[in-house]
């Protein structure tokens, strides 16, 4: 930053094609070999709060900088602040993995930078995104009642939630137009989910304004996989109907965030329907996987649902955002969603036949996501997609088999899909120590999940079900490989033999 | 795609990074040479509906193909159906003015692909965003207590509809903690803007559930240019108070969408504290000229407001989706967004010294849209990025200029920033026509804008102003240049001059 004061000189135009091209090559490289030594960094960045505020400029640099300048700083500042998702040794969260094919996506959709907010402003992001859809829909043997060719359809959004937030509102305006629910009823609308259910349901009915207090959080058990029971919830509407309550919707999930955990659709849909509720099914992790035919009948039941969701953005090679959402009546979204102003109107709308997504989503302008989706289906093919989603699981299956066959662990959950819960097992802790309760065994595994963690080398989470404190192992980063597997089973291994051995001297 | 049934073949991992730096180099080129050749393209695309659904196979290929190949099929398919947002010739809606150092951004943050929801998560995602939010703060001159050093702070949104859905719910949840409104009075709570507000504050509303009848769209008047009147914003709430209904929010605009009209910030903002109303700033589209000195006086009176965005997406050579929301006491947005659900329990959130921006918005998970917007600002600097507003401004002077000089035109509005609100003069009119009304001009202007836009060579978009139709001329895409306006303004006099020769045949 210089500091004197210096007349502009006029700049080269900012998409001046040439430096373009040779600017974009510069960091093509740079990522290329980021990928090469991604196992060089700690996963989990190591950086201190603030670490980045005291190394950056207090205001904008005034004159421009080299891009070799700011590459240097991505290497010196940036990359150890950041915890590297893509890294082989990442088992945190669930994963969001990417790749070559979805990356060009994204370069292809930031150059063209379309603003598809309906079908004139960019009708290719329009049908693309119709046809990429409907390629899933049919991947995923998803009814046909969700289909365009029905009354069905579907759409990308950018998250989970904002699908939440646009199922609920549908499910509100269908439940005002069709009932005597006038809007002053708004209070007694109640939604329900199980205690599993991912947090973002609770944030998106705070969104559309259901009262904390309308929200039943459905107990689950451990004896029962953590299933939302059908009883459970039978009982629960039964109850808020007799205080003059209106069961608004319900949300299903398979693959739930702790424990990938898959709720029973075809039976808890029919209770929907019974009380003319909405049903929703969020499969954000495990829908990619029902693209294989051994998977599928963890969707068995969606037929009965109202809306489906999943995000390409955790296990389909795709980077965020993307989450797809269909619908079995595509008027219920564009009647809740849908406005008409002057500044957007023309002929081709006008006509009724083309899709405006701007109907289909929250804000108004959105990117051209079916592009990466588009260029990953292509990239892969279904083999390949396929491919990629059963190496995981076996992987998965390896990593579990490792832990059966040792008593020192605790498999907490079976295992749906490509996600391992594991703990010390009580059993193993009971051996080596005096006394121990479960407080010594959830204790235990924290301590070992911090210690592994703080390796550098791999990065898990973790959740706390029944009481039990567990350590989560996604698998499924792109560049994972068996390698990196056997690397992780044997530091669990060795981290976990040196805390059992000191484990009296610890507590 | 093979229709045989072919055992699928191990495929090389999909992020090999030499595989991703030749197919990533390809598509550089690809990009800089449709940069090169944009001029060549029709400006709007003049596809049919269903172009792409009839040319794309009907389910998803099984086998991978070839990058060479589906660049192909991008530029025999997708191009033909894509509006060229980027081109020279795109003076539509607003522009979305991409730029290399946009392009470097989203190459990065696509490829690192951080989940950025929490500080841990990437604690560079978190710190950047914070660092380039205080430095645009800085550059806008905003208040101090906007700023992380006070009670307020700034957050990257997708876009300004997420931004009012936020700042609603921050209002409302304010509004039910402090006064004697009940959950049950929500029905009672009144959002105000003007006729020219953007409609998407109107999908927001609907979005958290304020009944459309609580909307007061204020009408305002071509004689006051547009702007919404202090004295009817003050008829209209004591209207409401009276009736027993309760003020919460109102929208203020700098640069209107159909007009570039600026709400007077000041005595608006003494009115909406006065009934303890939150008070949001929209400057979309014009705040990002605010960081010349000659154009911040528009921004007088923003200390007065709740909360101010703009869209680094619309005129600051930043692609979709970047919208930078600052709210002044940062504790209203957490407290209506946040939770804290187990998995994401970390020390640095347990703390409370880090910034955990999923508690900032909707959504839980979020693309590291700061490295874009970093990038744009140290690749051309802000003496750069003034240049540019100030080349935009120039040339729609330029072009006002030329429609001041000649009565065929009328220029409706004055011009603030960069866009040109014109007509047929009515007076032109009334020299060739027998006789002509208001309707007779409106659809001559409308014909010119079809004639104009069916060129291919150009593309503009309309607004109705108090029953006028205007012609916007929006000039920002990056790519322009003089010659770009001198174009448009022989092709606009000649097509006018046309229609006006054949107007009583036309009739």
């Amino acid at each position: 930053m210089g500091s004197h004061n210096v007349e502009p000189t006029s700049m080269m135009n900012p998409l001046y094609p040439e430096e373009f091209r040779r600017q974009a090559h510069l960091v093509v490289d740079f990522l290329a070999d980021y990928y090469s030594n991604i196992e060089k960094y700690p996963v989990c960045s190591q950086v201190k709060p603030g670490y980045l505020t005291k190394a950056m400029p207090k205001s904008a640099p005034l004159q421009p900088e080299p891009i070799e300048t700011i590459l240097q700083d991505v290497q010196k500042h940036i990359i150890p602040g950041i915890t590297h998702w893509q890294s082989p040794g990442f088992f945190g969260y669930f994963q969001s993995n990417g790749s070559t094919g979805n990356f060009l996506g994204e370069m292809l959709l930031t150059g063209f930078n379309t603003v598809g907010f309906n079908w004139l402003a960019s009708p290719a992001a329009t049908e693309l995104e119709m046809v990429v859809m409907e390629w899933l829909l049919k991947l995923l043997q998803l009814p046909k009642s969700f289909s365009f060719s029905s009354d069905g359809g579907g759409v990308i959004h950018g998250s989970t939630c904002e699908s939440f937030v646009c199922t609920l509102i549908a499910a509100r305006e269908k439940k005002l137009s069709q009932s005597r629910v006038e809007r002053d009823d708004l209070g007694k609308l109640v939604v329900y989910c199980s205690d599993q259910t991912h947090f973002s349901l609770q944030k998106a009915c705070q969104v559309v304004g259901i009262s904390p207090n309308n929200i039943r959080s459905i107990r689950t058990r451990r004896s029962m996989n953590f299933q939302l029971s059908p009883k459970a919830l039978l009982m629960a509407i039964e109850s808020d109907v007799k205080a003059g309550l209106i069961p608004l919707y319900i949300c299903l999930t398979v693959g739930t965030t702790p424990t990938t955990a898959v709720d029973p659709l075809l039976t808890l849909s029919d209770i929907a329907k019974r009380f003319h509720m909405w049903a929703h099914v969020d499969a954000a992790y495990a829908g990619s996987a029902c693209i294989c035919p051994e998977f599928r009948h963890f969707l068995n039941g969606v037929e009965g649902v109202d809306s489906f969701s999943f995000n390409p953005h955790k296990w389909f090679l795709t980077t965020l955002d993307c989450c797809c959402l269909w619908v079995k009546e595509r008027i219920d979204l564009t009647k809740a969603l849908s406005n008409d102003p002057e500044l957007l109107k023309n002929k081709a709308s006008d006509t009724k036949k083309v899709v405006d997504y701007k109907d289909w989503q929250i804000a108004l302008s959105r990117r051209f996501r079916a592009m990466k989706l588009w260029m990953v289906i292509r990239s892969y093919g279904v083999t390949g997609l396929q491919e990629v989603i059963r190496k995981h699981v076996k992987l998965a299956k390896y990593f579990e088999a490792l832990l059966f066959a040792d008593n020192k662990f605790e498999v907490v959950v079976p295992r749906n899909f490509a996600m391992v819960c594991f703990r010390v097992s009580p059993l193993a802790l009971a051996t080596v120590a005096n006394d121990s309760s479960n407080e010594d065994s959830n204790r235990l595994t924290q301590t070992l999940l911090e210690s592994l963690n703080g390796s550098g080398v791999v990065y898990m989470t973790h959740a706390v079900i029944e009481g039990v404190y567990v350590i989560r192992v996604a698998i499924g980063s792109t560049l994972i490989e068996e390698k990196h597997v056997s690397m992780l089973w044997d530091m669990v291994q060795e981290y976990a033999s040196n805390l059992l051995a000191n484990f009296n001297n610890i507590k």
